[in-house]
């Protein structure tokens, strides 16, 4: 593990970012091909909470939250801080305290755990480089979209092309939608009922005796 | 596994639902002999819902939807959707997504978790068929009762008795939530003091020496 | 195991118990010596409640709750129940039910679970014996202090002392929150900039190729 | 719950069962759609060990082991043990202890957890109800297949159905793995490449620049 | 958290050590009221290994091991080593590594996990001072059993007690065991067709139509 | 996702990745500065085995092994297929199945669990795209080093680095467990004794007073 801060990375365009957070988690999830989003176990301290920004990563060892505040000095707004913990065990470390100051404030923040355990300051770890985060491997710069469904992670170079496909796919869900409203059943909308026929799907009147 | 789907179900009579709903997961559990109640990892998706109805069921292999929308045809209104994986894993496979909404429009579900973790519809299963749900074998018609203690689920057949033997209970607890809250104490009220002897409690005034 | 209830047991002195109430969690771990904190799965049944009192133990068997009405009758106002299970499961057993009542009546509660599951009432256990709860040892009297960020444990020897030095702390981060607040970094404030330069911490401005 | 035991169950033919259990627990849970298999936290005690036979059930509360010594009255050879717990714990109540004895004698058990935890026997269950067991209802007299890959259950009305299909199965198999171990690929023996390409899986000599 | 290591600690009698050792996991649990049991995630690194001695134990903070070290020191012939977490992560962080070469020494672990995460030395935690580890409340000098079964700690002023009454529950389980190995039933050999009558166990010959 | 296969890795130096593997994967973890350690749930199937190779790298979406055939095809002596399941539920999909004969054969796998269950063949993902496995972010070549303590991936670049590290820490650390064997403690082969006394350690001759 390299023991550097990496001052200029190169961040996705904001105004990308700004796009892909107005889609939410699960449309911009379904646009990367159902790839990017982070393990359910990271929840949001508070309901109801979104956050959209570029990750600044932090690297860190278990209990230990010296890198944070190295990282803290690197985050611009528009930054969301996605921290990494190095061959961390199953549960990971770091949980969050002062939920409920978090909650007043309304500040965003999606945790596997929350916890007052206390923290060292001992060991070195990295700011701004690649780091795993709850699955995902995430690089300085990437796009990071939040909401009560879970995390997503876009690199950058990908979030231009997955944010017109997720407006796309918004757009048809948008239809999609008022026709579920109207009573359309999803059967009949995704056109379901031969392929499911050919599958072999049979439909029976009374169940079979056991 | 029979993929079929089977349309005649025989419903619980929804009278009985409906009272089994009025009295709560907790007391209706108890009446059944403390049976019935799934596992406590099934979480409403929003605090304060409740739910009683009749099941529809959907026996799906993991992180495939393509049942649900088949069964979604087959509920009426009072029906509750019921969702088994097929021999799945430890920590199943559906998340909920749309979490945000789900509370919005006070939309009850009750959830092993919240993921945005996008599905495909390859995979065959059946609807109306018994599908084991966390821990809960449960046949088509059956009456499930949930709210924010868990959830569950009275078979068809023994509805009647149950939904008798809750309502007893229901009174009885009744008089007896009276009593705690004039500072009756359990002790008391339930004549546990002779038992508690009998059975080699004592009491002693000073903690003995470690 | 000893099936004893102890009457007399020596309580922290409320005023004491007040102070780090008000302190709240964290604070006074960390002025415990960063001890004393409860594992991380004990959560409060509803967010945002708090909790300052002396501990009433029971020790109870898996799935059965004589001993906590036998406990309700030794607690005092300035009282918290905490129960132990004995040999218990990696999950436990106790979970807790009426969830909707509790936080309608304001009544704060922290728990591995939430779950309707019935009780029964067949095996002694103890009253105010020493109890190990998520992880703590908790000796009857000690004082317990409950918030969103969990819940920790002060013996009462300790607890002047512990007062003292939380409310030393707070007051010194009281000051550091103004600071931050100010947009002073935490890498200032504590003076970290040295010795992670000393510790070989490096600044670097472009990523290296991979 | 009836608090009953069942005496005369019909249990699955007993040439049956001993196909099933020469052909493993894998080949018979495809041969049956990819169902009845129980959950991966049942493990083997020691590994090696295989068990082919019919199904006593005993519902049982959570550390209460009253209604197993009922049970073992109505085993005989060719049977096993089925043990559900009523609305029990995400991690169940029973363990298994003397694991070095069962190893030593040979005795093969599946077991959700290895603890000497003491039991009480205070509480009626039922034997030969159907009861859920990691995750699958079984009937009693129900097909139970187990070895190191876990267990599976087969019904005994689908038994011989199942039973033909995974000898064939079987058949084929055996072929495949002497292609195998001839240097064949799957994806030539299963035609995949068509299928594949169709699907669009693209071949590239060079990874994409990042 | 005083931050001391304590160098006469008071150990239990080798003698009845030895004595609690030769009767096993279980019956000692047994004999001690079904209390003193660890949790049952703590499982041998490997199969057949038993231990019994007097605890010496460490506090540490996660990932730190520099209190081992000191606690090592402090061992013993006839010590084991009780390692606890202070305010831990639901998980822990200790795990063991070299699992071959403990394997192949025949050196006895008892543990959590098997991991090679390496640790720092950076917190002082202390030295036989109570911990809580798995569950359980030890002090120095305790007595400690460890088999395939788990792991059982016996406060040394229980010792003798528990000594007596697990070396009887010994022999009568002998007894037992030569009945059941005759073919006597739990259920004569205990007893219990009279109270499982009284109880409400009624036995039936056809199982009740669904 | 892209749903590409890369047929030309560049694949770490054989020879390196025999360095690493004779060093074992707490040494190496170690020498890579306690990085690329994957997370402890990574069990071998199987115990003793070892293994060092450079890894080809699958993509799959949950219960579906269309892309293991597609992988194993791009697999050379000396590779070690390491599998990435696409924003995967908690506990992961795969199992392995055929336990036994993975034993028998002495082929080495690691796994999050053993399972029977079966898989589908629908949707694509990717061979030889950068994968998150057990937390630690995979390049095709990578060096993978396996044994009963775990699994650790070292990346191309750095492997001739840290095995020459490795080495050192080995030869090091094989003049510490003489040491070591001859009875010298770790607080004086470190040195320890003064860093602990000027960070406060005391030793006491009695326990306190509680």
């Amino acid at each position: 593990m390299k023991t550097v801060v990496v001052r200029n990375i190169q961040r996705t365009d904001a105004a990308l970012v700004k796009r892909l957070g107005a889609l939410g988690v699960a449309t911009v999830h379904e646009a990367y091909g159902r790839a990017g989003l982070m393990k359910p176990y990271l929840r949001p301290v508070w309901a109801g909470g979104e956050a959209a920004g570029t990750a600044v990563t932090a690297l860190v060892h278990p209990g230990d939250n010296w890198m944070i505040h190295v990282a803290v000095e690197q985050c611009k707004p528009g930054d969301i801080l996605v921290v990494g913990c190095s061959a961390d065990n199953a549960d990971g470390m770091f949980g969050v305290r002062d939920a409920k100051s978090l909650r007043e404030m309304g500040f965003p923040v999606w945790s596997k755990a929350i916890s007052a355990k206390g923290t060292v300051k001992a060991s070195l770890g990295a700011v701004n480089v690649p780091v795993v985060c709850a699955g995902i491997n995430v690089i300085p710069g990437d796009a990071v979209i939040a909401d009560d469904d879970g995390v997503v992670v876009i690199p950058g170079k990908d979030a231009a092309e997955v944010a017109v496909r997720a407006e796309k796919r918004h757009a048809d869900e948008d239809g999609k939608r008022k026709q579920l409203a109207a009573g359309v059943l999803g059967l009949d909308m995704y056109n379901m009922r031969e392929p499911l026929k050919k599958a072999g799907l049979v439909y029976i009147d009374e169940p079979e005796e056991d």
